[in-house]
């Protein structure tokens, strides 16, 4: 393509923190949320990428984020749970302040838990995933949202798409790794067969009378499906009872009231489990890693994927060749970089 | 009808312990084993009630489980692992010999995980759940199970039917429990329809040739299906993961080598997170339980039902009115009783 300008990881790196810079946020905020941007953007989830620049830039704009907080780490008397305030600003930089002491705790209790408070969630979770995995830790990682999916049995939103994400720690291959809405379909997906005037799939969504619809409006006006039935929806309260209630943070339906509105980025809590898989199978025979890999291959080995496989081949094909962005996604950036907060609603 | 006896429910304890004992299981693998099974049958899941006795007999005469093992406390350098050794008899008194520490190192650091080793699975992971939720704890459990269902994508059994479960405890409720299989459906719900001659719903398995099926012979020849496509298939791996080969237990894959049929209980080991809701809550606004019922309330307010809600209403009334078996059942109980592991092939 004509248009089509390479940039490397490192360059987009630059330009995404440079507009978050220029609209106001601090470093900290700045440099984590341009990392989880970029990522998404190098790992070909266009839906993680640049895209959602101008969603942050409307959640500062509307005063429901913090641009310039600084998370800090609240002492806590329980020894497996470190805490972290993030102040309302990003989840993301109190992640990476909380990260460290997570991971040497895990390591040497054998199991800790992160707990961020008062945080506006950012993008998928599974760059945290990914994060206590290069630590050598297996990872559980889970957050509510706003209240759109019916519960099993249920007729009405209140339930969020409550993201569910793993991650376990591969020596010499990325990480095993998967991070999905406990929804049948993300949000987006949705609006997304709005745009294109097509019908949902079935089982997707109900209508507001509470009736199965295939209809995109119809769904929008009603409520998403968990998936799984009955088992997606009990995992989905389970994340409203650890990563809401449990930690003293906002559930999905008290997100939707807080914000008044699906539009901009949710405002609550989120839990981040590691473990030591060498604590854990220490005495025991075997080395959980090279176990681990006897499993994957067995998954390989019958034509199946492994999550996260096509993710980690964008990745390697972006580091080495760089990223191509369309002359209208570098036009929206310099965009951005000029106008600021301006540039969005 | 004029065959039935009424129990109460420790009346059948008794008996069923008393086979246990004849048996030759000695008093802790006896008693944990006939509280779990006359659990079963108080809360009217005869899938996991007395029906359940001859399979432990099976298992204990075909020698894939110690009739005398004492589960042993094995000491952790990690604190906020509690190991117990089961000696390579049942899971369920290595659970009731390792549920005081955890409850101890979970309310003292916010978090700990129960691994049992070397034990024989037996029954559901409820009554494991609903016992840390008893001590004011939510709770996750998971483990392993035989190489039955296929990876999504896959064609072959490779993952097991890995059970999944969750705890909150309820002021003045039973506790918020879920419990389920991470494959369509239950193995045994598979041979119930081939016995039945009925064909099986559509999406639950895949013939030998990886086809899909609704045939349930050319499934049991086949494979199972996780539930949820990918994402159960994700969660199912992850169970083998953190609940197998974490713990330096076995596998699916690895069980079914080692006992060579799915017709004897599973040996492998289980894990069992528990999370102090006061610890994790601490400092911050609001009371998790009190919180925590508002959920709950809007659930059953839109006429969505709770997990286990049918089970805890048998119980109720089992617990007042007793347990009603019938002649037949009450003359295998008898015959359990005298032939011991006679009474089994």
């Amino acid at each position: 393509m004509t248009d089509e300008t390479i940039l490397t990881v490192a360059a987009l790196h630059e330009r995404v923190e440079a507009i978050f810079l220029n609209a106001g946020l601090n470093g900290v905020q700045a440099g984590a949320l341009a990392r989880v941007i970029v990522a998404g953007e190098r790992d070909a989830c266009k839906s993680h990428g640049i895209y959602r620049i101008e969603g942050a830039l409307r959640t500062v704009k509307a005063g429901k984020v913090k641009p310039d907080a600084v998370p800090v780490l609240v002492p806590q008397e329980a020894s497996a749970i470190v805490r972290v305030d993030a102040g309302r600003g990003f989840a993301n930089p109190a992640f990476e302040a909380g990260l460290p002491v997570l991971a040497e705790r895990a390591r040497s209790q054998g199991l800790a838990a992160l707990v961020i408070n008062d945080c506006t969630h950012f993008s998928a979770l599974w760059p945290e995933v990914e994060a206590v995995a290069r630590e050598g830790l297996a990872a559980l990682v889970m957050c509510p949202s706003y209240a759109t999916v019916a519960p099993a049995g249920g007729n009405k939103p209140l339930l969020g798409t409550n993201p569910f994400a793993f991650g376990w720690p591969r020596i010499g291959n990325p990480p095993y790794v998967f991070d999905f809405a406990t929804s049948v379909a993300a949000r987006g997906e949705i609006e997304l067969h709005r745009r294109a005037g097509k019908p949902l799939p079935e089982g997707w969504a109900i209508d507001a009378a509470g009736q199965p619809t295939t209809d995109p409006e119809a769904a929008l006006a009603g409520a998403m499906l968990p998936f799984g039935g009955h088992k997606g929806s009990a995992i989905s309260t389970m994340v409203e009872l650890l990563a809401g209630i449990m930690i003293g943070d906002l559930t999905s339906p008290e997100v939707l009231d807080f914000l008044g509105t699906t539009t901009l980025a949710p405002v609550h809590g989120e839990l981040i489990l590691a473990f030591s898989p060498e604590a854990f199978a220490a005495g025991r025979p075997g080395n959980p890693f090279d176990r681990a890999e006897v499993l994957f291959d067995a998954i390989l080995g019958q034509g199946a994927r492994l999550p996260s496989q096509r993710r980690f081949a964008a990745r390697a094909k972006s580091e080495s060749e760089g990223i191509a962005l369309t002359g209208a996604e570098i036009a929206q950036l310099d965009r951005l970089l000029e106008k600021g907060l301006d540039a969005v609603a």
